[in-house]
């Protein structure tokens, strides 16, 4: 990057506001993704003012911008594969205000979701995605992706609690779409545009969520399984009933064994297993839930039901299952659990059939696949065990996470639920939704004339996924993507 | 129209899938908002495709195209204002299929609410927005405006229940958006962008609606005030406690007057009241937080309380607060109770203040204005009786609508909450959202290019809105609009 330009940035953001140090722009070419990519500049603005500024030098100079949050994606929505300005959004971390009677919080795009439950929680209120990153991951990071986690059944995505939202537009404008009402009926919803963007449309700096009362009582149940098929009818179960659960967690054998093997047992051992958590406004529903759960999970032959209201005991179990992708890593060394086919949705009633097709593309690819996920909204994650420099590994692997694409298209679904397209997701992302391209051009073309905004991902991407590495592979790399070699470095 | 045009309509529909007749093209030119203007045909479609067609005409001919539900609207969206096509949905209202165990339903935009909710509840779910209209709108127009009604505080608006649906382009390009999944991080949300477009982006012609399930249990609280301010008081002490109820009324003195005398004295005879209901999953609960309702409004005055598990009793509250509009116009042989500012949204905390601004300005204006509303969400309707022959109480009547706006755009709040912009509210929805004109302009040109779907309304609205008025009204006409005089056959 010109000096020029790199002085006209520190005039907006101050000497701590950036960076162009090796290490640094190292760090920020990667999110948690198999991708990596070296942007020019770390940019970390302290308010939507700054944001404009520097929109307005990188739209004049035709500089692709990446806004990031924690870099907890898990498809590369957040790699700079055209280098410029990676646009980081931790120096906007503040909870705004809380309005109690209005039932609202306007917040900063970089605070971190668990910071905002812990405040919201003070008021007896929550806002309930749950991603499995909650820890880490950032607010402004969720509505780009429409994030959810364990509770969207019951609770809905990220979509369903932005009421408003400020964003800074390729040419600098600053916009203020929907409102602090729980209503509005003003004209297109575009805020709701705005989710799922995945900072391709403008870099989202505020937002404004609706508050959701806590519930005041919850239990967990946990139901083991001889057979994948056999859970996913008792989930199917429980909707038909209905009883929508707060969330249910599924988990296959190979999950099952990873975990067990990583941890020191901290599940049953059984083929699969659901755990079911319900809430709830008295103890009385909750129990009366919980004891229809058991029945129906008996009724279809639960080889093991444990219905508990203990915190650490249901802790111990959450912990688990969200260390899946750590304890298959640990399974076999050299090896690493990789995310390519990672949030598949299907219509729940379809969840059994998903994950044998699932099993069986594993198998013909001789790949080690782990399959569990949200399944009492058809969320299901698969992560694969390879080893990241064999090439044979990858090309295997790839060939099998496009037939479980297409077995989920096939299905109904949807190739991504709840972490977006990114780069890992954009081939399979255009074949489902080829109906929808058209307009999705237009839109990016009329949002983004200059085509900065995290430019080449989702409808623009071109060619096989396989690119901008994080893992030296020789014969997997760049030279499919660009003739004159790639700014990843990597020579092929 | 020329005849040729109407020729390859009926190729597409057939001769009873549109109407030329001078009685039909009068009847289409109305809704339920004081405006009207003649349309050149009407055409009735029986599926997508048949619309793809009409579009394909409609485009290359450059003819505009006005999208219709029921014509329940209250602001006029769906007045042909420039004449043209209007495409009445009301031969598209299956009920194509209901997933139970996956949670959607497929429905077609010309289904009325009431149907698909009594099909619904069939399979103990149900559709929550719960319109005034919902004997007659249409889901489709609900999506086009997003509507709602008294269930938004603790359901949400017509948007949070959209998982997909199927539009047609201005071109005839039909586009499946969104998902049958519960969750969906697949892009762009489109499909929620389309909420609220008021057939401007798109013809909607289906739409999957996610189920939700219908509450076991419920009661009702009639609470009445010496003051609105106590009223205000005690909705927000709810919200704060949180209790969300599932709805909550507000009705001001005017409003109880009017009712009263027209329907023979439902209602208590007091200042003001709130018709507060809470459901949920036991009877326990329900008794629960009435008695905190009962609580929360003896401690700040309420002058009556008076709990109900009667249904009828709560039917007969019902009725009476939606007979507010009809009981007004019968208060004065000759007035009319008309739709302007119609269904502001204010912060909920300010619902109080809002309401005494109200009475103000009306004192102010000489005009008869009834306050009442969805005051949990703070949702609040104005009507105003006037005599519509008169110019001189349009123009007094219309200062003080414009104040009202003037006046929740300044508490935070937004000129519609619930009903959609129309012309009513154009003016005044271009100051509030200013800051997203220039993106809502680039997104209706990169959809619309011809601009054909809705046009001169929303962003494209000039001029004064006493134009195209229904009322014969000697000096109130469509002067303002068109030198050369104005299709709807007023000259003023």
């Amino acid at each position: 990057m010109e000096q020029r330009i790199i002085d006209e940035i520190e005039n907006v953001v101050g000497k701590d506001g950036y960076s162009t140090r090796t290490a640094d722009l190292y760090t920020y070419g990667f999110d948690a993704s198999i991708f990596h990519n070296t942007p020019e500049i770390v940019v970390k603005p302290k308010s939507t003012e700054e944001v404009s500024e520097i929109m307005k030098i990188a739209y004049r100079e035709g500089i692709p911008v990446v806004p990031r949050g924690a870099g907890t994606g898990l498809c590369g929505s957040a790699v700079p594969i055209r280098g410029g300005i990676v646009l980081t959004m931790q120096g906007m971390n503040r909870i705004k205000e809380i309005s109690v009677a209005d039932l609202w919080v306007d917040v900063e795009a970089g605070c971190v979701y668990n910071d905002l439950n812990a405040e919201l929680s003070k008021h007896g209120f929550f806002f309930p995605p749950s991603p499995g990153s909650g820890e880490a991951c950032q607010v402004g990071g969720m509505v780009a992706t429409n994030a959810s986690g364990m509770r969207a059944v019951k609770y809905g995505a990220t979509r369903d609690f932005v009421l408003g939202l400020t964003f800074v537009k390729s040419d600098g404008e600053i916009v203020r779409s929907g409102t602090r009402t729980i209503k509005d009926s003003s004209g297109y919803q575009l805020a709701r545009l705005m989710v799922g963007s995945e900072g391709t449309l403008g870099v989202i700096t505020e937002i404004t969520f609706k508050l959701t009362a806590k519930p005041k009582f919850s239990a967990s149940c946990l139901c083991g399984f001889d057979s994948l098929a056999e859970a996913g009818e008792c989930i199917a179960a429980f909707i038909a009933k209905p009883l929508i659960p707060a969330s249910c967690e599924l988990m296959d054998n190979v999950s099952i064994s990873a975990v067990n093997r990583a941890r020191g047992n901290p599940l049953p051992d059984v083929n699969s297993l659901i755990i079911v958590e319900v809430d709830g406004e008295s103890d009385e529903i909750v129990r009366r839930d919980l004891k229809i759960i058991e029945e129906i999970a008996m009724g279809i032959g639960a080889i093991s039901v444990t219905p508990s209201f203990d915190a650490a005991e249901i802790a111990r179990w959450t912990d688990a299952r969200k260390s899946v992708m750590t304890s298959l890593s640990a399974l076999k060394p050299g090896f690493s659990s990789v995310s390519l086919a990672d949030d598949m949705g299907v219509p729940v009633s379809k969840v059994p059939q998903a994950v044998k097709a699932f099993q069986e593309i594993a198998e013909k690819y001789r790949v080690t696949v782990a399959t569990y996920g949200h399944a009492a909204d058809g969320n299901l994650h698969t992560k694969m065990l390879i080893d990241p420099t064999d090439k044979d590994e990858w090309e295997r692997g790839i060939r099998a996470v496009e037939e479980i694409f297409d077995v989920c298209i096939a299905l109904g679904g949807t190739v991504t639920g709840e972490h977006g397209v990114g780069i890992a997701k954009a081939p399979s992302f255009q074949k489902e939704r080829a109906s929808v391209l058209s307009s999705i051009v237009a839109i990016k073309k009329a949002m983004d004339p200059k085509n900065i905004l995290n430019p080449g991902k989702l409808e623009q991407w071109e060619g096989p996924i396989l690119t901008h590495l994080r893992y030296p592979c020789p014969g997997v790399g760049c030279r499919d993507l660009r003739e004159n070699g790639c700014p990843c470095g990597q020579s092929d």
